[in-house]
C-alpha cells in the first residue's frame, strides 16, 4: 500500500536530521507527484533578502527523495547520483514549494524533474532534475 | 586587496545563517582556488550513516561563493545560477572539504568546478560545476 | 509576428549546415512550445542499433533554438550557454521528437525544458534542460 | 593490453558513422585522460561564424567515450546517461580539442570531466562532465 504523505515526511525527517531541522514537510503525494514545502524562516536567507541557494536544493533533493518513497515503498537508502538545477528567478521570503514528478522509474535508475515556486508569485523560482541510484 | 580566507568565511557565515549553523569555514584561498570545509556533525548524516546530499550541495555552492569572492571582492549580490553535481562515493562520517576552482570570469558570469573529498579517503565523493550571475 | 514553423526551419538550416545536413524539421510552434524532429538514418546510429547520443542532443539543442526564435523572432545570435541532458531509454531505430518548452525568458538568459521521444513508444528517450544567453 | 589512440578511433569511427562524417580523432591516450579532436570545416559553424553547439557536445561525448574504451577495452555498449556542459567562450573557426579525464570508475558508472579548447587560443571553450552505463 502506497505511504501517505504524512508517513513519507516522517520517514524523511527522521532519517535526515538536517530535514527535521529546516521543517521539511511533504503535503501532497499523487501517483508521479509529490508535492513538498519548506515554511519560510528568516535563517533561510542570504544577501538580498532571498531565500540562499542550500535551502532551495535541498527542498529540490528532498521532493525527489519523497516522490521515489512514495512510488516504491521503503527505499531509504536510494541515494542521489545527480542533481542539475537552474535557479530562474529570486524567491520572496516566504515558504517555498516543490512539485516533484517521477519522469522514468528503471531498475537502478528512477530520474526525477521539479518545479520550485513560490505560492504567491508567478513564474518558476528554480527547476531541477535528478538521478537517484535505486538499492538492489 | 585580497580578501582572506578568514574575511571570506566571515562575509558568508554573517551573510547566509544556513552557513552559520552548519559551521561552514574557508581554509585557504589563493590564485584561482579555494578549500573549503564543513566539520563533521551527527546532525548531517541520512540513512547509511553517510553525509547527506543536501549538505555536500552546501559545501560545494558556498565554496563556489568562496572563490568568486576572493577574486572579485565583496561581490555579496552574485548569485547562483546553474549547479550540477555528481555524488561519486558516500563520505565516510568524518569532515568534507572541497576545492573550488574559477575556471572562467566573464563580465557577467562566472564559472566553477569543485572536487569534494574527505580527507581520509582515496578518490572523490562529489564533483559540482556551476555558474554565477555577477551583479552589474 | 511571429515566425512560423516552416520559416524557423529553414533559418536554423540556412544557419546551421550541421542541421540541414541531418534534415531538421520544426513541425509546429504555438505558445511557448514547439515540436521538432530528426527523421530516421542509418547514418545516426551507433553500437546497439540505436540513435547517437550527438544526434539526441543535437535535435535537443536546436529544438530549444526553435523555440526561442519563435518566441523571440530572428535572435540567431542567441547562443547556448548551458545544456544538461539524461538518456532514459535507448531510441528505436526510427524518428526522434522533442518538444521543446520555454519555461523562464529574462532579460538576458531563456531557460527551456525538451521531452525527447519515439512516436511509436511509450515513455522518454531523453530530458533536457538548457539555457540560452540572448543578444543584448 | 590497452588499446591505442588510433585502434580506439577506428572503433569509434566504425561503430558511429557520424563521428566518421565530422573527422573524429583521437590524438592521444594515456592513464585516465584522451585527446580527441575535430578538425574544422565549414560545415560545422553556426551564426556569428563559430562551431555549433551540437558539434561541441559531439566532440565532447565521443572524447568520453574514447577515454572509457582506453580504460575497460571494447566496451562499446557503454551508453552516455548523463551529460552536462558549460559554453565558456566562442571558439574560433579552427580546429576543437578535447581533453577527457576519468573520475571515477565504478561498477556500473564511470564519471569524465572534459576540457575544451582552441589550439591557438587561451581559455576553455567549454567544459563538459557526464557518466556513461558500462555493460554489465
Amino acid at each position: 500500500m502506497m505511504l501517505t504523505a504524512h508517513e513519507i515526511q516522517n520517514i524523511i525527517r527522521t532519517g535526515v536530521p538536517m530535514a527535521e531541522s529546516i521543517d521539511f514537510r511533504v503535503d501532497e503525494v499523487s501517483g508521479k507527484n509529490a508535492i513538498a514545502r519548506i515554511p519560510f524562516s528568516e535563517t533561510f536567507v542570504r544577501p538580498g533578502g532571498t531565500l540562499s541557494g542550500p535551502i532551495i536544493m535541498s527542498l529540490a533533493d528532498a521532493s525527489m527523495y519523497a516522490i521515489i518513497l512514495a512510488t516504491l515503498g521503503r527505499v531509504e537508502m536510494a541515494v542521489t547520483s545527480n542533481l542539475n538545477i537552474n535557479f530562474l528567478q529570486r524567491p520572496k521570503p516566504e515558504d517555498l514549494l516543490a512539485e516533484a514528478t517521477l519522469l522514468k522509474l528503471g531498475s537502478r535508475i528512477a530520474f526525477c524533474e521539479v518545479n520550485l515556486y513560490s505560492p504567491n508569485s508567478d513564474g518558476l523560482v528554480a527547476h531541477a532534475t535528478g538521478s537517484y541510484a535505486l538499492p538492489r
